[in-house]
């Protein structure tokens, strides 16, 4: 193809400076678009049809594709179908859209052609319009940028729109999920530590039982987490797996040979991430199973983070009539009401975002399970979901941190009492009197209400001394976090 | 209680003309707000505790919280506990927030304290400023309007805050949901009249069947919305019945009485709607069972719409390779490789808001499980995914009619060619040769590939006439839509 | 057609003295099957094709086949298309079947053919093999008694299914779950009479808040079920119509007119519960839309038994270091380590089943919504789940109310502790004393550890009399359960 | 302790030859149960208190505890706690119960204790008795074994039940799941091979598309199963991790020291599985994160045939109004008025069990995320349910590689014919003479409803042997399946 003499790339700022409205056409025909936005035909066609609720197409996925159009031209220019000026036009608005500077132009919704058809067209009109811009040719005349031809080159929405899912959802795993994450887990772990020799009475079935240490407790909390964690970095090879390459159906057509590759070694490069082409296309464009997996993983992180906070919360429960153990921060007022009430709101908030995050997983796993024949074509639902999902996850816990778990202090007081009073720690006598008369003892002192010392010690069982020899809760935590 | 002269209520237009910060204080003590916006401390407090995300409150909470402290100010004032110039102002600022004049001052989260209590005294704070500047006071002091002395009397967030959710979502159901749907049921009825006398190959399993009219395929979608609303229908009972009266725990503490029945019919009054006060309001704090019995509600709605939106778009299949009986409209173009591809994006979005609303649905089921003793504190997560569904739900079958449904014709070419080829005609022929010979004929025709007309007629089990008088699609297809 | 002279219907016990199989027929050939056994060939290739897990179909489908058949075969004789002796056997075994007495001749798996074609096919050469051998012909044979032509006269598969599906599923909510759930509503009214004047803390956000009686709460879990069971009638109406008539597609080919009204008369007859004809049987083959809402109705039950549940074991918990407010029955020792471990295991088995019946409900919903054209071919898996749910919830509530809630007792030591205890009682100061000085008397008791009463004579604010007469607990919860 | 003289181990065949029942005790008292059987006092309470439903207790969880048990043995004789003939004496029961040969001896529910307790001491009494009847003594004596001081010895309910349920997962995904699916896999991919050159019509959207191969399309679904499998393998490492050591709340009281380490590496000796003690035996008590996350694989694998079954029997439809590309095999008779209708059962199948365990999977999320304090008591329920999935998953893919996808063949007629009439064709004459008269072609086409040819030849813009050189279906398809 001969192309144009290279035009010079301006620094023209972003920014449209008109008003009222301006022509642009597409394969249907001409439609008005604002004279302020960059965006064209497609992208106003689908404002029309497609205006539903309040959800946007995730920010995230427009970056991504920023980083999808880049490569995509580096490696068409390296392959020389496309001129090298064109190439640096591109990646230069590309840049831009991942810098977030074009935020606003990217109006449309999650409901929308399931194929993310839509979204992609977005980002190729904006691109080109820009390009043309900084080119310094006319808006919409799709000269010398053409949205289809030179921004998609080599590109169908069908390999794409995954490929961007891919990328956003990776990189929001990382650069928010993981290190929020990461950050209450050494919280946790911190916590751990410092009480780890605090004896406190058991809990199984919410009734009392042994004992164990505070720290143990704890402990246990950030190993659910850890291992929730391991569930998702075990999700990341799949989410590296990208379908660019197979255009339409997965066959490839009009991409030339070995652009799978060249495109997914772009990509990597461009985000420092280890990212591959996936090895068949078939199941890259028909399923999206590296999707729902990524989906399980953060499920599991808000079955880990429910038990947690849940615990933390009755375990702070009180302060009179709960078990009172923790003292959660104090954050906000309680009750107009009543002086004094504080409410463990930030494992509220917790337990909200971990119910809203297994509703989102059950929508994306019965999406994921809709493909039909050549194509997924519930790709924003997923996508969405599993964006929302992470963020929802990565604030949460950055707030749970801050404001809840580091400034939570026991109530020594309450905890030892607990030790103190409960008559599960008969259970140490058992080897030395026998099971019967121990628990002959346990009985006496509920009955009685009267502790288990003097219950032991009113049996004649056993002798003070021995009592004190025995009874001893520190004990029986036995040694770490492994048990026996 | 002695109060003030009464000051005279200004028409002070909307806005706060200040920049930088003011000091707002509450029981935790004094802290900065945005000296442009109306609202308090404890607002305030929690923009800092509990920014995750991007989901907001729906404003909807808010203005059905309009409704509430108005209805409260008015039982207040009747009552002679609030002096008439305040309770006019209070309910002229609510008038405001109903109106949605206020909305951007309404900036919380849903991540925040699971009572809603934030979201209330959002609503307080900003009730009692905005009233403190058309009564001439000092933003900020209070005085002469308290945010809970006063716009929240005889209220707790504990009782107030279901209330506004059942209001809002009933609201929401009314205004939106239901004629959005109702309308779509209507064009479907209207379609399945035009057709009920086209003739069709039925389909069971995927696999051929015996005839039916395409009008009573159509019919039979239009009644499983019916039937869906009838059961949105039946939520309505339960979301009229409000928690108003129970304040914090479901006693009434601070409240009067008759305060219940009174403020339940302020808001019938305000709303034209049937509510009253909940029989039981421990029931009313402690659970949200008419909320997970709405989103149930919902839910089949969705149900529906996704076994017709599945079914538009397989008919539509094609348009040469698939079973190509309907022609959905082309709204945009399909792809930029393929020239002439149409997509049934409407569907694809129908069936996307579907399995979403499954979703919201299971995190409704699951929160409203958890409630803890005498409160359930899943409200906000509960109210933000039920009216996201009603609101895609309301927005998608408005598009999908007018995007997709009404320009929906027939290819009549393809239909009646399907119904001279189906081999399944035979059992007309039954009857009066035996199931054994019919079903001769009917393998004959498979296995040589020829029409029913052909394969009978070689057979010699009957003649043309016979034939022609006997194979009839039209009166294999009954009458009517109610069976034999 | 012409039927052979009357047989005599004999009083041949129900078995089959045989070994080995015996050759039984259908249109794919030949196929043996166990000769002791009274199913014959689509029976038996179900059981090679399909035998997956341990899954069987519901025997309460089998047995409402037998009351669709005994009516279909009473209509058919009616209208004289059967003659009556004929119908008189086939009614005389589908009485059997609906007894149970056959129970062991319905072998088949839940996972099968989508439409229940197989199972309906089990139904009717069970009847037929069973009403010769009572007519004295040869088994096998299907004279005088076809499985087609005659049990199944006038039905199809793809109507009868769904119509044993609603009277399957009508009858166990009748005749089991909701005897079962409003015995537990009597059982926790009675102990909400019991215990109404009974004064304990109330607890919001699982802190202390301001008290109400142990009745109210109590009627409050009454209150939710009662509730609940609202829903679960509400989606009888549905389960009242009936698809039979509707044939292979919804037209009623090869019923005669007013079949449909006719059998769905017979039905409602012998079942004592008034069915109706579907209006529209295009609905009713190609959706399952009653079942999934009763599904949401079973699911609302379980969501107010978990938060019952719930709410007892940690009211439970204990004996020391718990709440320890409520005596849970001990049923069975708790642990083989701990002497006088009790643990509260119905609350336990209850929460299960309550998860269960989330997770069928969720698989009924998706099912309900994957019906394709004419017909929705997951009518096994839904009616599994739904009866399954049924089942579960009907024996769980029986046993938690038997072995546990008619078993609770009060611990008022306990109880009257935390209310003396509670420093939120400090709100009935405010009135007298002002919110000030009543909240520096709450925090100088938590700060000290003081009762409430020895923080407000050592404040100075109120003397012994004063605080005495004020702080009455009895006089903060109201009256009756509506609020103020 | 000081042991009797080593008694006799006698090879007493398994069986009680007794009636009526016999008394056995536990700290409850005494309690008739069945002569006849091994069990005791706990499982025959637990038999009267939790007769719920039909859902038993799976039985590979007693087989797994049979493993348990052995295991606890041996390192209990090791150790010198135990004397080496009883140790021997509970091997030898232990490989009974390992071996199903005592499967009639547990005949417990579900719905149970959430802690397994129940279960554990069936397995222990049945052990104890019947190790006490090869030994010579009274069954019911607890002498010389005792069922907790002897078999359950080193051990709680607390860890050694969520270790049966890892060992009882890993065993039934090894040996049950993980072989099927390799060789429904193994049957997809031998497909895909064979039909590699088959080219046929892509449809994406369910629109027609560029073609792409038979063998493509089943590659992608092959690829799916694996990447599904890759993900259930990626479970194993944290069902690998076993609680037992950490006895009743984590710290390992009342075993010795080093047990956990010692007991793990035993049962990885006896199942040949490289079985490790957990690192942290609070979150393995706390949590069930592993089966959590074992059934979300379970779960991938279901959304992945899913989709494939969805597109088998669409590809199947027909035979004369459907797609008809596939000839799935015929199982038996379709319907009983329709001679000849064949219907996609097993896809059938295959998708309702689908369906099912994604319900099932929500169930064990849900309580996986309800552990309350040291443990987790939703234990019964999750093994249940996942076991459930693993058979059913495992069975429905063996029937439907056997009866559905192996006798699966090519309509080859059908299939040229779509290929030889989409108009999508025409992307390949783009590059020759443009998009624009491509596109004028095709819709010349579509218009007059003639062959793409025809129109090409009619436009003038191509001559036959030009159109001939192409539009050549074949080299539109690419190499391989990893696209360009």
């Amino acid at each position: 193809m001969t192309e144009p003499t290279a035009p010079t790339l301006t620094d023209c700022p972003i920014g449209l400076d008109a008003t009222g409205t301006r022509r642009e056409k597409d394969s249907m025909g001409e439609i008005d678009v604002p004279a302020n936005h960059y965006w064209g035909a497609q992208t106003q066609r689908s404002l029309v049809h497609f205006s539903i609720g309040r959800d946007h197409m995730p920010i995230e996925v427009c970056h991504a594709y920023g980083i999808v159009k880049k490569a995509a031209a580096q490696v068409n220019a390296a392959d020389g179908r496309m001129t090298q000026w064109k190439a640096d036009a591109i990646c230069r608005v590309a840049d831009e859209v991942i810098a977030g500077q074009l935020d606003s132009e990217f109006p449309l919704f999650v409901w929308q052609t399931g194929s993310g058809t839509q979204t992609n067209m977005n980002v190729n009109e904006v691109i080109a319009n820009r390009a043309i811009q900084l080119l310094g040719g006319t808006i919409g005349s799709k000269k010398p940028v053409h949205p289809n031809d030179d921004v998609n080159m080599g590109q169908s929405s069908n390999d794409s729109f995954p490929t961007a899912m891919h990328v956003a959802t990776l990189l929001e795993i990382d650069s928010r999920l993981l290190p929020r994450v990461r950050e209450l887990i050494e919280s946790l772990r911190t916590k751990a530590e410092e009480w780890m020799q605090v004896v406190k009475i058991g809990r199984t079935h919410l009734q009392d039982a042994v004992p164990l240490t505070v720290g143990q407790e704890w402990s246990g909390w950030a190993q659910q987490l850890e291992d929730a964690l391991e569930a998702v970095e075990a999700a990341r090879p799949g989410l590296l797996q990208l379908a660019a390459g197979g255009t339409a159906v997965g066959t490839g057509l009009n991409a030339p040979p070995g652009f799978s590759r060249a495109i997914a070694k772009r990509i990597a490069a461009l985000t420092d991430r280890p990212f591959v082409t996936a090895p068949n296309k078939f199941a890259a464009l028909g399923g999206l199973d590296a999707m729902v997996r990524a989906s399980a993983g953060l499920r599991g992180v808000a079955v880990s983070l429910l038990k947690i906070a849940n615990d933390m919360r009755l375990l702070g429960s009180g302060p009179r009539c709960g078990l009172g153990e923790l003292h959660l921060p104090e954050n906000e007022p309680g009750s107009s009401i009543m002086p004094g009430k504080v409410n463990p709101t930030q494992c509220e908030a917790m337990v909200m975002i971990c119910t809203q995050v297994l509703g989102n997983d059950a929508t994306v796993a019965f999406a994921g399970s809709q493909g039909q024949l050549d194509l997924n074509v519930m790709r924003p639902v997923i996508v969405a979901n599993v964006l929302h999902a992470i963020r929802i996850l990565a604030d949460g816990c950055h707030n749970f941190r801050v404001f809840s778990v580091e400034g939570t202090t026991l109530n020594r007081k309450r905890i030892d009492a607990y030790v103190a009073g409960s008559v599960m720690l008969v259970t140490a006598l058992s080897p030395e009197i026998g099971y019967d008369r121990a628990s002959a003892i346990a009985h006496q002192a509920m009955e009685h209400d009267i502790s288990l010392r003097e219950a032991a010690l009113a049996s004649g069982f056993v002798d003070g001394a021995t009592f004190d020899r025995l009874v001893r809760p520190l004990d029986m935590v036995g040694k770490g976090v492994g048990g026996a």
